[in-house]
């Protein structure tokens, strides 16, 4: 008998199936027992009334656990009075494919740490936290449809460089054949290099590394990069427009497929975006929070009070989700953005719900100029040789962004911290499982 | 003017467009200015008669470098002896986006060394180099169509791991906020706390880290891995058949859209397998092999002389590229595949055209059997507990492999070296750039 799924039972009434799954529930009555086996699909009650002494199906399921993997064959039978969908499940045989142990580590009362040492089982009993991963591979499909659609070369860029990367933030090292190598804390070194190999259109799906000691709910010292660069740009507006496309696909995707189940799941409604998003330059958006009482921390940038304050009055002034930051100051962006004038980069923040999802910019790409910007911020252009080279030999105008994808699933569904949108997170504090 | 595809132009005759690209040649004769401009699509001859000291264009052909990216606007018109498609561009405007550096520092005589540090230019100057990201990109999409199709989620799992990972394979160590982690030589350890919580069907494409110091032509420090689980499987024959139609579904489709290109420019004809692949006990494949003069190295695998001879020898006996070979012996395979009887395990190795591209197996899900087996493996089972902790708690049976995705693609277009097949290669002396 192949495998049934149990959603596809209520067609099989009168049939003898084989359902495979776990033991979410046992009622082991006097004349009666009871067992609810669950699979990705739902759960079937099994029904066995017990026939003393020789019955080795009581003896079987007598002696199951919860969360025991189970091969269960029997009959399907119409019964009005099960909860489960009006069927039930006459077994003829029972398999114990893999026993649990009596006492599960996790329960209700399990705090966060406990959760995330025992992660697998945590998702396991919980069909709605693995529902998040549904979503999390219907985003990321939905963003390569799109990027393939468009002409896109997927590459996969080294994660061990010989230098550190260009950014401030920290950067893991590691020995390497007994000199040091540097984890990447993104692809843009290599990005530009595929855009300088004449791959137009590149975008990459990665591992990121921090090495941040932050401990907010929406930082992870590693975590899963989407990055997008592209050439013959004529502007950084060229950039944006892909990048608000790019989202509206994968929020189109997301909502016709799973909008209903992740109203249900977590409250939220999934809102495909009218484009384009509002897009206000960065000293408007200071201006237009201070006169509402906003008092900035950092002199030049938004804390993240602001954006949450932003995306209420974009939301309030213009229905939008979105908004995009624009014209960030040079003093707050790095040497390699483009600045079409001195003091102002051709760069962009996201902000959706409140929270930055993506930096994005054209690139300076004429050598000269790039030296200069470096040196202007107090880098030795020596200390970044290989990555000036890039530029040396007629690198055409691009740019490109990248984003956190366990930020934007988290932002989605609502969850209360990006934890809860990544399979297994690593944080300053959190190595395991 | 927006910017025309360069292998659009010949449906664009009397039209003014603009052409954006690289100068891949100058010619700057007495009277007239020939200049050739590639962009992805193609090549096109830019025509200028010259003009006397007031032409601007002139002047700027005249400063012209190879390499250097050019946008220049023109009107295209047809002419038969022109030798790329019979047209020409007739300059109106010539701008320089960027200049090259008039030496480049490759040349046909480089050496692979001086390649792979130019790698962007060597990839840039040579279109057929570029042609190997499109076909990568073609298979990976393929892939991930078929996988997604089949309900697979995908998972991007932690690099960063807190202990060394199974395999016996050497593992880079870095610091973590004081205390040690390492890189994840393969997600096999966390796609099977996948199964462990409910997700039946994962894969993970994503980079793989092995601290081997292998100079081969085949091995690399890191590389791209594509890694499948599934779970509730009857034995490792359901993970061989769906191995089987998953390279079938990929092999078809760069065929339709890339065959006749890769036969141009590699000599290679990309055959779809025909299914099943054949299978052959590694005993038997070893007493064919010795009974035709092989020589083993090894005492119960193969070496990669056998691999070679073994693909010779299923393609002239069964006109196939692909041959499972199955039952390995216990003593060469890892604690953690199953084992059917005590001396042999449910795994396999998939050879592609004389090289191994896939390890594969059913997974032991019992933790007593699991225990024993790393015990008789001369392990400490506390050395690996939260590893066996995920077989604690009714974990159903599962198999899976891991592919190696530069290797796949070094033999679909035979390439000489897997640096062929890798955007930037890896290897113990080389981090850069």
């Amino acid at each position: 008998v192949r495998r049934a799924k149990i959603e596809d039972l209520h067609s099989r009434i009168g049939q003898t199936v084989r359902v495979c799954g776990y033991v979410s529930a046992l009622r082991l009555q006097r004349k009666m027992q009871f067992v609810i086996v669950n699979d990705a699909s739902g759960a079937v009650q099994v029904t066995h009334r017990r026939g003393g002494a020789d019955d080795e199906i009581e003896q079987q399921l007598e002696r199951l656990t919860p969360a025991s993997a189970v091969a269960i064959t029997g009959e399907v039978l119409r019964n009005e009075i099960v909860k489960l969908g009006g069927i039930e499940l006459i077994p003829s045989q029972v398999e114990v494919l893999a026993r649990s142990e009596a006492a599960l580590p996790i329960g209700p009362e399990s705090g966060p740490d406990v959760r995330q040492d025992w992660r697998f089982l945590d998702i396991r009993l919980h069909p709605q936290r693995r529902f998040v991963f549904d979503v999390a591979t219907a985003i990321e499909t939905a963003l390569r449809e799109f990027v393939t659609r468009e002409g896109f070369f997927e590459l996969h860029t080294p994660k061990l460089m010989g230098t550190a990367s260009e950014s401030g933030a920290e950067v893991f090292q590691l020995d390497y054949f007994g000199r040091p190598a540097y984890l990447a804390q993104s692809p843009q070194f290599y990005k530009q290099m595929a855009i300088a190999s004449g791959i137009d259109k590149v975008f990459e799906v990665g591992p990121v590394f921090r090495a941040e000691p932050s401990f907010t709910s929406r930082h992870a010292t590693e975590f899963t990069g989407v990055d997008v660069e592209m050439a013959w740009i004529d502007d950084v507006e060229d950039v944006m427009q892909f990048k608000e496309q790019m989202l509206r696909h994968m929020l189109e995707k997301v909502r016709d497929r799973y909008g209903d189940q992740i109203h249900d799941a977590y409250g939220v409604d999934v809102v495909v975006p009218v484009l384009p998003f509002p897009r206000i330059p960065l000293g408007e958006a200071r201006r237009i929070l201070q006169n509402r009482g906003w008092e900035p921390i950092d002199k030049a940038d938004l804390d993240p009070a602001g954006e949450r304050m932003i995306s209420e009055y974009v939301r309030h002034e213009f229905g939008s989700e979105f908004v995009y930051l624009t014209e960030y100051p040079t003093s707050v962006r790095p040497f390699y953005h483009m600045r079409p004038t001195p003091d102002v980069t051709a760069s962009f923040d996201l902000v959706w719900k409140g929270l930055e999802i993506t930096t994005g910019a054209q690139r300076e790409h004429r050598y000269d100029v790039l030296v200069h910007q470096a040196v202007e911020k107090g880098l030795d252009p020596e200390s970044m040789r290989s990555y000036l080279d890039i530029f040396r030999f007629g690198t055409p105008p691009h740019g490109g962004f990248g984003m956190g994808l366990n930020r934007v699933l988290m932002l989605l569904l609502g969850l209360p911290s990006i934890r809860d949108a990544t399979f297994l997170f690593r944080g300053p504090h959190r190595l395991e499982p």
